[in-house]
């Protein structure tokens, strides 16, 4: 098992160090357009039982595509959106992420959105394969004064193009902002300048209107049933609508495969007016509950992928990385472990795969599924420090044993739920039955496994400084929106969740 | 307002006096079908949502049809499911049924399934409209020894033909039960019968294998990732579908309309193992939050309601009532005061009318939803002496101050929920919000004028007696199943939720 990192971007799109690869690439790869949401839920969308069912375009491509119900990210927050400006750290030089290998076959590719692996120039997306970038290296928070803390800018490949706030203004009050039809216009002119140059492209569309603060641009501002947080849920709905429609109209619809999914759970805790709905699951954003790690996701590729079919796969994130080689024609490094499954058998023949998933917070395994079991080895919510603040991950919801605010171990005798029975993870197995034993009896062998064969991360973002915020991103001169920074005091850090 | 009756299915199918009626009957009206689950939540289809996705046959109807997402009962509860045989009341013949109105337009009308109406033989459905019965009077609970309390007996037409639990097994250990194979029987036979006669048909097909004690046939057993609950819901769902490629095998499907629904939410009480899910909603069954009353509802008529289309009417179960006549082109009658309204409006012209939604429990208005918001001016669960037995209607969940379990007055400031952006009732409007304002200025009238206009219901089920059990049904003689009935002794009775 490769290293377990701390955010779900660094699993979806490193693991790989550069070093020899088995290339073979095939004559006329498909497109590759990754659709990620940020802190959408599973509970969001139409096809997932929103009861507004304001994402007809999504489900339409569900109904076109493949949707995977138990699909699940690495881990329940993007971590990069808790770790301020102050990280020193990004992604290391030793890992090569998918755009690089993609290179190999290719490719051309192109980040929209949140980068978040790293604000300083060494780790940005043009220093690690992608070939274009437009969107910024942190979350939209802010408006910063410019003096303590400067507001996060936004790039256009190497250089700033503004900030946020400033150029890119994001109105708090009204929630108005032009981001995602900008986002949406720069996938759509790369997707048809690769299209004109008739070469194979990866486009990683990392949007994020539906984060707090939410956004959305006029025309759809005041247009939900659900408020400003389904305003911003209507643009990203419409936007994946116009793409794949261009994708229709140049004809490439059928040489092009689209993922869309999410980086981690609902945020209950901006619920309602800014945090969406994870369904009929436990809990939301930060905690290994089925709200917190379950996401939305669509596989749609016409003529490849049967339309209309549900695959009960248990998926991963950490496959689409495995699954764009392998639709690239590229085989993974065989120099490390990978834990990404290639999903074309699950896509392509409704071949089914056996095999876990697993919950981290930090470091700390939290709990597995395997099969329709899953074994909590640890519950926790939040502190009751925070809790007592006002801080609820669960709101609503409370599971006498489950939604702990103590971090309660059970790593002799976990609790283990069934969750076609039991989504919501209220009623554990009786210790006693014999479906317990059974169920334990599975899993313990493959948790064992795990456990010694995992190569454990080396932690990036445990230093921080002051100096290295984004004061003087590169191309400030030109604008003249060059900061000075402070004093440099390198600190350790820490995160709490 | 007409009477607040007790029971959804008092509401579906009566609220008319034999008075004269503007009858003009249309020369060839649709067949009516109306497919009616017991205890089956909003969340349990995969339409809206259910992980499992195990109702393929009601995604496609839906697919096809029209979806209500906003559809609801008119009492969390069946009531007659929690009274017992020893009740003496019954439907009055004061009221008159739907079948009855139909017979005015040439239909003919069987009920298949759980009557509910009264034991008795005088309030039987063919004493009451229906020209044909297959089915039970009352729950399918047991089994019973025949001597404190008899086996409810099953009847086709006047005559019992054999009681639950003898020739009608049931097997509590395994759920295995042929019930829904012989229900789904009784309505293809009586379809195929009804068109070979040209003649119009009415079906009441009330159908229980998702009221705990659930069950399914041998070979749905063990087929769901959710148990027996699953399995008696992949039943009637491949039911659903049988029923619907007959009439498009006969060539009727387009002059058929088919609505299905539920009569009260999932029975949380009885979850995992014996019951459902109500999706993203607060609670279950008995309570008038949205997860006891909002029901699963789809509407189809090919070639008359477009295909795959959402409506945001908010409707009920009452309405189904109006919307039958309409179809048979008939009006309701002019001597009283009708809740329901016609559907189809919203149905073949995507109109919406704003109407409201009044949640009730026994004569205590509870609740009224009015757009998108919700007002409560009584919250309760359950009492602390049940809920202290385990007894609980919201497992895992808890909102303060609105799951409570004493009964709470908020008449003067009701809690008021958007239900767009908080359709779990978990935050209660600000009362100094403007938002709280606005919407208190709308509801309030509508209240008023509901209450003004009411004309409280006779109470029908509050007289018991043991000897009116179910101890010699018509058509025992012929059987020999025959039993002989304590003595007399009339006494009040009532019934707590």
């Amino acid at each position: 098992m490769a290293a377990v990192a701390v955010a779900t971007r660094w699993w979806l799109l490193l693991m790989l160090s550069a070093a020899e690869l088995g290339v073979a690439p095939a004559p006329q790869p498909p497109n590759i357009l990754l659709l990620l949401m940020d802190d959408m839920g599973w509970g969001d969308l139409g096809v997932y039982g929103e009861p507004s069912r304001e994402t007809p375009n999504l489900d339409q491509m569900a109904a076109q595509g493949m949707l995977f119900p138990n699909f699940y990210t690495a881990n329940p927050l993007c971590s990069p959106s808790y770790t301020p400006q102050e990280i020193v750290g990004g992604i290391p030089d030793s890992e090569l992420l998918l755009p690089a290998l993609l290179k190999g076959a290719g490719y051309a590719s192109k980040i929209v959105g949140k980068w978040h692996l790293g604000h300083r120039p060494q780790f940005h997306p043009l220093k690690h394969g992608f070939d274009e970038w437009f969107g910024s290296p942190n979350c939209h928070f802010g408006p910063y004064d410019n003096k303590a803390r400067p507001n996060i800018p936004v790039y256009r490949d190497q250089e700033m193009v503004g900030r946020f706030y400033e150029e890119f203004p994001i109105n708090l009050k009204t929630g108005e902002a032009n981001l995602t039809q900008i986002y949406l216009q720069e996938a759509l002119e790369f997707i048809q300048r690769q299209q004109a140059a008739h070469r194979p492209f990866f486009l990683y569309w990392a949007v994020d209107a539906t984060h707090a603060p939410v956004y959305a641009s006029k025309p759809f501002l005041g247009t939900s049933q659900r408020g400003r947080y389904g305003d911003a849920i209507r643009e990203l709905d419409d936007s994946v609508g116009r793409i794949l429609r261009l994708l229709r109209d140049l004809g490439i619809a059928e040489n092009t495969f689209v993922f869309f999914t999410s980086d981690n759970g609902a945020a209950l805790i901006s619920a309602p007016r800014q945090g969406g709905s994870n369904g009929p699951f436990l809990c939301g954003k930060q905690t290994t509950f089925e709200g917190g790690m379950r996401e939305p996701a669509i596989a749609w590729w016409p003529g490849h992928i049967p339309a209309g079919q549900v695959s009960h796969q248990l998926g991963s994130i950490m496959d689409l990385f495995t699954t764009s080689l392998s639709l690239a024609g590229l085989e993974p490094p065989r120099d490390r472990a990978i834990d990404g499954l290639d999903l074309l058998p699950a896509m392509l023949q409704g071949h089914l795969t056996d095999r876990p998933i697993f919950y981290y917070r930090g470091n700390t395994l939290m709990a597995v599924t395997l099969g329709l079991y899953k074994a909590h080895f640890w519950t926790w919510t939040n502190s009751w420090e925070e809790f007592k603040q006002g801080i609820d991950f669960c709101p609503g919801q409370n599971v006498s044993g489950v939604t702990t605010h103590s971090q309660e171990e059970h790593t002799k005798l976990p609790l283990i739920f069934h969750l076609g029975r039991d989504p919501g993870e209220r009623f554990p197995l009786s210790i006693a039955s014999i479906e317990y034993l059974d169920a334990l009896r599975r899993i313990t062998p493959v948790v064992q496994q795990h456990q010694e064969a995992l190569v454990p991360g080396q932690p990036q973002l445990n230093v921080c400084n002051r100096a290295v915020m984004n004061w003087a991103p590169p191309g400030c001169e030109k604008l003249g929106k060059c900061l000075t920074p402070p004093e440099s005091v390198p600190e350790k850090c820490s995160w709490p969740h």
